[in-house]
């Protein structure tokens, strides 16, 4: 029988599982973790609430608690990811499997959406993702997009993109346009310099993949916007999830459309 | 010509038009106002951020400002408005036209999406809105579907009541789900008893509507909601806007759904 998302959690919570999450738990949400202080927060929250396609929120935790009712009840934020990371004033100092002993009373759990879910159901259309196909990692690029600030918090939208052959376009536009919470629908189709981007071959981070003749490239809101954003501010304490390693949900894809 | 959106604004700030908002710029998204000091904005866009059905979000100003850059940019939120109410420890202490000499540097303006904009798309889909056809104001009830709290604020939804025919049912699913920034889908259909209201013909707030035979009781949530919620925190300081007198926003109706 299948693992459920909650079966995965406390494997991962007693040590059972350090690795990365891609391919976990088909069909189910994965999220993006960002924890803060309580004085971070409301800015934080405010940046999400104006930029909500870089940005979706699935839900941020009560001030203290480790725990969250909706997504994954149950959960303990500080133990039931495979990887954290610690900054400091915008610089990682550690890596961990475990933060409980990093917890305060006054830590805000911030979880995100994350591309991986509009993915699952790209793919359940036939519609091809070239980075999975290759085995890279989604191209992502830096644009010339500003975000709407909030307080501390400013800085230019990042995009994945993923190619596609021009009978795919229009799926790929509905598919995701019905899953707001994790991106929503495409920001850009096409030449890559209409929204900053000098070389397509040279992403600001992951990996580069082929576009064939005739593919055209089409760009996502991408939740390491806020990340970036969010560690351009240097706060002074951020906990986040180590790429790849994220939260497992108990939130089927199929159920962020409605 | 038709009256923009700014010029209606400019005729409110300089006087021009004290009464409520129905009817005007049609087409043009109107919207709530909740004005709180900085000290509650967490808490409340937190509860936002929640129960996004019962408060969905247009815009929040900056700490202090009185001025908005995405759906009226220009407007000035203490005098666009064509009539306010403050509200002390949860009583309300007067009325006004204007309340710039109430602003203070600590004050944060939630614009909060209304039901005006689906009702104007289901009218233009030829979905009949009773309330409306009979001139009376939407039947609104206090159900017992708990909201998800947020800090100090908790409380049920409140749901606005529309009765349709069968054959106008779907449509109106269809065309409020489009437009999640201004309320979405119907939270129920059909029978009142399911949540919590034992007599659809004795509303909590605004009037009762004629149910004609055949007709089912088609419930959505009610921007009510957050300001019931608030209100019963009572809060030290608040404004918000006088019923029906809200502020008219640059936004088309239309583009509520992308």
């Amino acid at each position: 029988m299948m693992q459920t998302p909650s079966e995965f959690r406390r494997l991962v919570r007693e040590g059972g599982h350090t690795g990365p999450t891609a391919g976990i738990c088909p069909g189910y949400a994965q999220a993006n973790l960002v924890i803060l202080p309580r004085e971070l927060a409301y800015d934080f929250l405010l940046f999400a609430q104006r930029n909500p396609k870089s940005c979706p929120i699935l839900e941020v935790s009560d001030t203290g608690s480790r725990y969250l009712n909706e997504i994954a009840p149950g959960a303990d934020i500080a133990k039931d990811l495979p990887r954290y990371r610690v900054y400091e004033h915008g610089v990682m100092t550690g890596e961990y499997t475990d933060v409980s002993h990093l917890w305060r009373d006054d830590l805000v759990s911030f979880l995100i959406g994350c591309s991986f879910s509009f993915e699952g159901e790209l793919m359940e259309a036939d519609v091809s993702v070239r980075h999975i196909e290759e085995g890279r990692n989604v191209p992502m690029y830096i644009t010339n997009i500003p975000c709407q600030p909030a307080g501390a918090f400013r800085g230019n939208m990042v995009v994945s993109m993923r190619p596609l052959p021009y009978d795919q376009i229009v799926k790929s536009v509905l598919v995701t346009g019905s899953m707001p919470r994790v991106h929503g629908a495409p920001v850009h189709i096409g030449d890559p310099t209409a929204i900053g981007i000098r070389d397509i071959h040279a992403p600001d981070f992951g990996d580069s993949v082929t576009i064939r003749s005739g593919e055209v490239p089409v760009f996502w809101p991408c939740g390491v916007t806020p990340q970036a954003v969010l560690m351009a501010s240097k706060p002074a304490f951020a906990i986040t999830h180590a790429p790849g390693h994220m939260l497992v949900t108990d939130v089927k894809n199929v159920n962020l459309k409605y």
